[in-house]
């Protein structure tokens, strides 16, 4: 690229990436990678602007991936070929050989993967049926490493509380020998801030409900849709307390249920659940590089998951993140030749049981970790990005300005200095490395989270393709410049 | 209501039912049924309106609906209470039972019922997924109707088609010994105009694909959304052509499988259901009446149907048209009394699987359909209704004039004069029956119909009053006016 002269004379300040990029497209010149030539065609008053080469990578990777789907037609290969894949299944094993491939596939020149421990667990038949006052078949779902229930199923009364502060707040006896139905409805949310308040129910309320000798406990779906899709996700056990099962119905099944409250009889349920621990199994965090030509211990890392709950084809999560940074590190390779320091793509593993791949990664890599100089990843679909907020060393929090101009003409505002970068990374600024998170539009992430319908129609492709050029740019900048925000800040 | 002194200088032309029921309710006067009582306030220099009778009962019922649930109560009761009522079924025995009761709490003063002979068919375990180029579990259902596949399923290479012409175009040779996709896709629309494009892969599928030699048929379902929901419905079988298994897998899964067909490999399917004939059995048409005051053999017929899928709850097929209609005649009740015409409320039976308890309506009452004046059904779930559809006597179209003003002023515009009035009516014209359609915008109904998805939180609350307003208006205006629009005219 340091033989490019680029120089336009609407490239006047502010200097915009998407009109430079569009220029670019405009004026029919050989945009192929890594060659793009530019003059002026016409006298101005004006000085021309001469471009940092900064500014000509910014354009050149934004030019680039704006003409492209490769994020989508990642998500799409992932979805059709493995499909779902729970840490530690058949399908989890098919997503680390596909995943050795795509990296093979698209030129990564340091392909390597890490064993990860996991616990496998298959979900199993499940069902549920009201048996008074009305009988009613509802859609149910077992809750991610709960235990079975009694083979044949197990009937009793039902309580229902609208939280988990009431349930813990019941007198016992109302509980004891009872199904307890945890009914707390979720919102929508830009930001997804309800998920936080609602998923207690999911993860702790087994242990809430056994704590006062319940049979079994039953959650209202944490999700934002009105429909028949129960969404599972992982809950916990407490090897203090009796473990009971615990599953999720639909929303619309929960309506149902709560309705059947209306009547003064006893409500009366049925569940059957099948779920079991399927044992030690080995999965993997799957790496690809592009290894850095002047400053190779230098580490950008990007990232998403690679395994996904069991009943979708795992598209919104993390489908959309692997295709997302598989397709930045790509798109930068292809715009700028080798990168200065080293883009690492991390596609963890077991994101959904508890982050395992991530910590194997902080234990494996303990001594290395101070050479990131940052990291991130994508978890939370494939809405657009519409905000940049970072962990940086404050006082050079200001510097990235050229990045902050470039994130700004597309849309992407500046937030605050205190993220966590996103679930795989988030403990990673206790270790001094520094982490961004790019916001995505999460509006209707929670419709499809963890249920069947998580599938590769719910991804507009120009959306996942914004959020491509948006990784594009921050991977670009990361990987180019001597830009360092290390150590990451302690925040409470 | 004959002793209603009513005037209001507010009430100049035009009249407007809905200013007028706000006044009544802003007036805080006593607005119980069948007694408003109204004055002027101030002097006007405008002369005040006198209210015919008609304006009365019009804008006493408006009111009255407009402060009622009770049509999304009646439903939800319906989904609550009894659920899934597929045809001569467990839960349409219950739903029959509970309609009964129901005309009865509603103070109908006839209520019977005419049996009616259907078919069961129990849709039983289905399964299929794909074996090659990739494996994937694909969601599936039976169209109703369907027989099982061999005990252990059937494994079969796939061969797709855009479209029932595609299929009957295709060499035979390219469809022996496989399963046929027909992977149409279809549009939403206010009207649902695209449903009777596509529903001929359902309906004549198995048919079209048996004469091929096809070993099952495999459709994407009939709906405009983008889930893992599939849609059943209805399928035939024609008795000169071998019957094949017959299936819809959703639009999502239709995705995938249309992916698989990217690659240059077979696409391998196996796909096992146990749908099974579940002989005959009684079902019912109920019927519930206010019976005329004056001219009780003059019978204004409104109606839905009883029987749903088997999946859902059928909360908008046809629960809205059995809340709807059974709500607005109780409204009318309440407004003005006995009313002078005979308001007959039908629940027909076993509509889904071909109109049956429509057809045996008809046959039961053949010497007595000359005394229908009008004939309406609500059947196409609880969105808004726009336009009032007509199948009058010709020459008195225009006619009646109030009623149409009082739609208008509801956002109701007039349509045509072809109408067939909904599945369950749609034979009637023939014998002279006239009907009317009361048009709804059906722009999601397809989303839900014949899906799992079809449950109560799909009708929004006051969507499902207008109906009820609109049909209670309709009703009001038939069963107290002399307007007679017999006989319907022929139509091609």
């Amino acid at each position: 690229m340091t033989d490019l002269t680029f120089v336009s004379k609407q490239l006047t300040k502010p200097f915009t990436l998407l009109a430079l990029a569009s220029t670019i497209a405009l004026s029919g010149c050989n945009a192929t990678q890594n060659s793009v030539f530019y003059q002026e065609k016409s006298p101005s008053k004006q000085a021309p602007k001469v471009l940092s080469d900064m500014d000509k990578h910014l354009a050149q990777v934004t030019y680039n991936s704006q003409q492209s789907y490769l994020s989508y037609n990642i998500v799409k290969s992932l979805t059709v070929e493995v499909g779902p894949r729970i840490a530690g299944s058949t399908g989890d094993k098919k997503a680390v050989a596909w995943a050795e491939a795509k990296f093979a596939e698209l030129g990564f020149d340091k392909i390597y993967k890490q064993p990860v421990r996991v616990r496998n667990w298959e979900r199993g038949f499940a069902d549920a049926r009201v048996i008074a006052p009305f009988a009613q078949q509802l859609v149910v779902t077992a809750l991610g490493g709960s235990i079975a229930t009694p083979e044949g199923g197990l009937t009793a009364p039902v309580v229902m509380f609208d939280s988990l502060d009431s349930l813990s707040a019941a007198e016992p006896s109302t509980v004891d020998g009872k199904i307890v139905f945890l009914n707390t409805r979720m919102q929508r949310d830009k930001a997804g801030r309800f998920y936080g308040k609602v998923v207690p129910n999911r993860v702790r309320g087994a242990v809430e409900a056994a704590k006062k000798n319940a049979l079994a406990v039953i959650i209202r779906s944490v999700g934002t849709d009105n429909s028949r899709f129960a969404h599972t996700g992982v809950m916990r056990y407490d090897d203090a307390v009796k473990k009971i099962p615990a599953g999720a119905i639909s929303t619309a099944d929960a309506d149902t249920l709560e309705a059947m409250f209306e009547q003064p009889s006893e409500v009366i349920l049925d569940i059957e659940m099948q779920a079991k621990d399927a044992g030690w199994q080995t999965s993997y965090n799957v790496i690809g590089e592009f290894t850095g030509s002047t400053r190779p211990d230098e580490v950008v890392l990007i990232s998403g998951h690679l395994d996904s709950w069991d009943e979708g084809t795992g598209a919104l999560d993390d489908g959309a993140g692997v295709g997302i940074v598989m397709a930045a590190a790509k798109h930068v390779k292809d715009a700028v030749g080798q990168p200065e320091r080293t883009i690492r793509v991390v596609l963890y593993a077991a994101e959904e049981i508890g982050l395992i791949g991530a910590y194997e990664y902080v234990r494996a890599n303990k001594d290395e970790l101070s050479n990131i100089i940052v990291a991130a990843e994508s978890d939370f679909g494939a809405g657009k990005i519409y905000r940049l907020d970072t962990r940086f060393a404050q006082a050079v929090r200001d510097t990235p300005k050229t990045l902050y101009s470039a994130l700004s003409d597309m849309g992407v505002e500046l937030g605050n200095n205190t993220t966590n970068g996103g679930p795989d990374v988030s403990m990673l600024p206790k270790y001094g490395v520094p982490v961004v998170a790019l916001k995505q539009d999460g509006y209707y992430y929670f419709d499809y989270h963890h249920t069947p319908n998580d599938t590769l129609d719910k991804i507009n492709k120009d959306d996942i393709r914004q959020n491509q050029t948006i990784w594009s740019l921050l991977t670009t900048y990361m990987a180019m410049s001597d830009f360092d925000p290390r150590p990451a800040p302690n925040v409470q």
